[in-house]
């Protein structure tokens, strides 16, 4: 029986998650939750599942849910309910799936109270990769990857030697304006860039697989997650998303992993490691697929992809500042205040009016360099007009 | 400096050992030759690589080929000098190149000796697969994959528990005839089925590729290799030969191991293991290869596979019986003494006719059996008139 937090349990991950833990309730104890606004659902999750705590985004959020839960299970609230719950000592898995830089802090906090790692929530190490895997290192905990593409690069190291690793090539639908021109991007409305082809996600993810920032962040985390030189991370648009990723080694062979896209399996496979659970999804069937494309991803189309190896390479806290801008960015354009093609302009802005701090950040220089790039993102939207 | 025996030297798979073993002198040692008739490159391959000793096919050829060598090297003749070379007391790794059922006995020698295998040559575990596992088992050895097939499989397994595994599935080109009608087959000369689209080899194995036998006896090599069920085994149609074969997993998730179809890459990884050379071979480029197609192998029209799955369920003696069927009816065809089609007709007529021995078979049982089915299809052959 293992022990599980979930972080974010009313988004897309941690309700995925949840599925996984109820399916298998001889294996999953849930003993903490954490969401943001949405008690009715929380509320839910808890009958279900009787966690010890559950933590919401405030004080009031706090009070409205109390009334509605069993006894027994205690209602925290904000930034130290969160980390509370990530650290209850009952929990020996965590799973970090927060949207946004909000997770930062109940991550580290769990890392640092000695709580394994499931890790969706990949503004952690884009933001403080190298605080948090030394962390990691220093606590000898575990770190596993829940995006599809990790989790296939983790999967495709597993029994191989690290030494003879070459490069890995993360996989990218390319979203839902693969083939979109300037002139048709220009016009993209939010409705549009929440229509993923493949994959069901939340909005601020489905609208990064559009921009392609997704992917960016994806070579920031891919970066940390497995120590590489960003010389070693490479980009393939593959539209049907059925090769996860790849890990080429020095001797040409390439070990990938595949399957449905469905988020599921990469989420049970962070739950259940090293053991895998018989999930009862419908196979990958190659034979129905019939054909797997690759293609160069378009850096003129899709800026922001460029501007995450940019801000990788460039290390500090640009990373931390490609992000937040992105966050206010992506945010602005879903309330209509901003065009799709916009966002990328936003992000590159912020970083060049960015100074960034190169040495060994402390999670203080990162929340500042956050905070500033979000007043700065602003700036740049103000003057988009 | 790891001490090898290569059995089968002068083949294509010989060779390209050899090439990896020149290219990296500090890590191999080539102790003991093995070749059939042609002296000519082997003299000149001890000359490269001074063996403490050879084999050839006859004590004939010995004789002929004795004074090309340099003192020191000892040349041996026959079976009885195979088994010699195999268990050469310097030897700590044998790779088992040689074509054909002539292979079983070294390679079984090798493995009683206590060396480590690298088995290239397929018919040893199609006919004695049973025994063969039983005694790498008793010995605590090592029995690596050679073919590009089984070494995907087994680079895909490696990491991962194997209480999770479902199934794996073989790629198979579908050779120089995937698209041709029945009628076409029926003209099919030994020069074309000669003529392989994707890898080089050598003539058996590349007419083999063209019936689909390849692949079926790639079935009942697997089945004994990863000790699989056949119900475990299924068989993808890829004519690209980019994906090598894939593992699919119980949670949904499939490894799979490509490449460049180039046999360096998993005799490479077979003499390294658990190693990896850098082998500066062109990479994979998938962007260039653009798609990589799957289809179900037809049946109907390469009867041979279907044949190979019914000898592997029936077990005993009839894939000994399958493969020496398919030895003399291969043979007869680059003879030009049976059209291409013949060759599954020849096949699955001796099949018909073997009384199969489905108990636990020793090697006399096996090469009975083997005698019998080459006498059996070389009648078969002389009915088709």
């Amino acid at each position: 029986m293992k022990r599980i937090v979930v972080l974010g349990s009313t988004g897309s991950i941690g309700r995925n998650a949840l599925w996984v833990a109820e399916r298998f309730p001889d294996r999953f104890q849930v003993v903490g939750l954490g969401a943001g606004r949405n008690i009715a659902l929380l509320s839910e999750q808890a009958a279900r599942f009787r966690p010890r705590a559950v933590a919401v985004l405030t004080e009031e959020l706090a009070r409205d849910l109390r009334p509605r839960l069993q006894p027994g299970t205690e209602v925290l609230a904000g930034l130290e309910g969160y980390q509370e719950v990530a650290c209850l000592p009952e929990g020996e898995l965590v799973l970090s799936a927060m949207v946004g830089a909000a997770g930062l802090m109940p991550t580290l906090a769990a890392i640092r109270a000695g709580k394994h790692l499931a890790l969706a929530n990949k503004e952690t190490l884009v933001m403080a990769g190298a605080l948090v895997t030394g962390e990691v290192r220093r606590q000898r905990g575990t770190l596993l990857p829940v995006d599809s593409e990790h989790s296939a690069i983790f999967q495709a190291l597993a029994g191989h030697r690290r030494e003879d690793l070459k490069r890995i090539v993360l996989t990218a639908s390319g979203g839902p304006f693969l083939n979109a021109t300037r002139e048709e991007l220009q016009e993209v409305t939010p409705a549009q860039a929440l229509a993923h082809p493949n994959w069901r996600m939340g909005a601020k993810v489905t609208v990064d697989s559009a921009t392609l920032m997704n992917k960016g962040l994806e070579v920031v985390e891919a970066r940390w997650l497995f120590d590489l030189d960003v010389s070693q991370i490479g980009v393939a648009v593959h539209p049907q998303s059925i090769i996860h990723s790849l890990v080429e080694y020095v001797d040409g062979s390439v070990l990938a992993q595949m399957g449905i896209p469905d988020m599921r399996v990469p989420i049970a496979y962070a739950l259940s490691y090293p053991e895998r659970l018989p999930l009862d999804l419908p196979p990958l069937d190659l034979l129905a697929v019939q054909t797997l494309a690759f293609l160069e991803p378009d850096v003129a189309r899709f800026p922001c992809l460029r501007l995450a190896f940019a801000a990788c390479r460039a290390g500090g806290t640009m990373p931390a500042v490609l992000n937040a801008a992105n966050e206010v960015a992506v945010e602005a354009f879903l309330a209509g205040r901003i065009p799709f093609l916009a966002i990328a302009r936003v992000v590159e802005e912020t970083l060049e009016r960015h100074r960034p701090d190169l040495g060994p950040a402390g999670v203080e220089i990162i929340l500042e360099a956050d905070r500033q790039a979000r007043a700065e993102a602003e700036n740049v939207i103000g003057g988009l007009r």
